[in-house]
């Protein structure tokens, strides 16, 4: 793999490229100095290295090494954006095989939880813990695309800060005020080295690979009862983009899988509760190994 | 319907009996005096009139009319218990049509959440508000029968008061300490006019009904989708007898469905936290009749 060089925060964290054995030049970000199991995480629809909240990525940072990434075509990685999560999963698993790490945490976010969960039950050698976030099993119904008012916010060609927030945070002042601190986080804080903007091309195929996910069958949805190693899910209470409905789903259908989920919080309510999300993903990450998952 | 006297309080309720079109003569209780639509309690596992928690009734009937039954041939009522779900369900429905009020909310606990849901698919006219309690789909793999140090404790002859705080309350100290008062209000406060024991009939055939709903069959779950009324799921995090992951999986299948897991509980979470849960309830059956359930 190539030279990574961790550092403290997310903000100051190098732009990377690792090459896979795929042809792919992965753009990648590594944060935090411990040699345990890394934790992997996997982006949200369109987005990039810079829209992980760097308050998030420090707080999970504390305690391993965590490894952010642009997948095959997306922002400053090579390739083209392949318009199914099967195929994205596979590139994913390409990167995660050129680190030369052995088995990762990982941690998916929105599609990415979708990644994860591919990840998952195709290449299982290589995933330790599973974390889902505001994640869906593919199949359920009820899901096919986002919800009209969210696609019509984050999938127009240049969303507004406005956009975001409507899809990211209640309308409550909490929610809005956290909203408002995590946007200046996300978007105003690193001013340097910024990654690249993701394209058009990203933004359809990956909406292609969404609306493949929510097409209704019910009996794909056994399949996530044969993911065998522990889960949490975690979702916020009023999550506009991916209903706390599948979250309960997931947790129902995945043995032994722990669920939370957050109060007065949407899509990004991983941010928004980053210092509470972490220290959850901490207690999960660091008790699992050791003890049957117990809450079930 | 025959003549019934609305009381204060559950303790000092009246053991009444109502004949039904299918010749049964079900054994019930009233409980406060409301007009409004009453509340009907779906019983667990050979449980009778007794083993409703005074506390819990006497919370919920302060804002309606709450009606305890035994089921045909369960305790007092007259008959034979049959050895399905979906009989059962049957002979609930005709003792709801026997009270002649029209649509009712139903409280289904354990066994009892089974009826529910089969009221609401085969008969949702009658059914205006569902609460499932300790609750799972037919057909959710891992359910096939209870575990065996379940079924060893309330399967026995006569299973001691020990065997019920094992299944009912955690282990914890405050677990124990609410199993105390719980179990001194339902086996130990009325003393005068208690309700027939169940027999060993009703624990056979109850338990082939458990056997036949736990047969794994993932296509099954796909049924639940269908019950259309608002429903609240509640149960405790650490139930034995009926994991939390099946009220994951129920929130997850039915459409808007609430969902609430109490702290340090086990099957008789709603005995343990009986003011919470009662107020949980009432704001659901209240609210819900107004308003979308705005959850998810």
């Amino acid at each position: 793999m190539s030279e990574t060089t961790a550092t403290a925060n997310y903000l100051d964290a190098e732009n990377e490229v690792l090459s896979a054995a795929n042809g792919v030049d992965y753009a990648h970000r590594t944060t935090g100095a411990s040699d345990a199991t890394p934790l992997v995480m996997l982006q949200h629809f369109r987005g990039n290295l810079d829209n992980w909240d760097p308050a998030l990525v420090d707080a999970l940072a504390r305690g391993r090494r965590v490894i952010t990434f642009d997948n095959r075509g997306v922002a400053a990685s090579s390739g083209t954006t392949p318009n199914t999560m099967a195929q994205m999963a596979l590139d994913a698993i390409d990167f995660i095989e050129a680190l030369e790490v052995g088995e990762v945490d990982l941690l998916g976010f929105s599609i990415g939880s979708f990644l994860a969960q591919e990840i998952a039950l195709v290449r299982p050698s290589i995933v330790r813990n599973l974390v889902l976030a505001s994640a869906a099993p593919q199949g359920a119904s009820g899901m096919h695309g986002w919800a009209p008012e969210v696609i019509d916010a984050v999938g127009k060609p240049e969303p507004s800060p406005a956009d975001y927030l409507g899809v990211f945070f209640t309308g409550s002042e909490a929610g809005q005020a956290a909203g408002q601190q995590v946007a200046g986080r996300i978007f105003g804080a690193r001013t340097v080295d910024r990654d690249a903007p993701t394209t058009w091309q990203t933004r359809l195929a990956q909406y292609d690979a969404v609306c493949a996910w929510g097409q209704p069958n019910h009996s794909m949805l056994e399949r996530v009862s044969a993911i065998c190693m522990p889960v949490f899910v975690a979702n916020g209470d009023s999550d506009p983009m991916i209903l706390p409905r599948y979250s309960y789903l997931l947790a129902g259908l995945i043995p032994g899988a722990r669920l939370k989920i957050y109060p007065d919080a949407a899509h990004g309510f991983l941010f928004q509760h980053h210092a509470e999300f972490a220290a959850d993903v901490d207690v999960f990450l660091t008790g699992v190994s050791d003890e049957e998952v117990s809450s079930q």
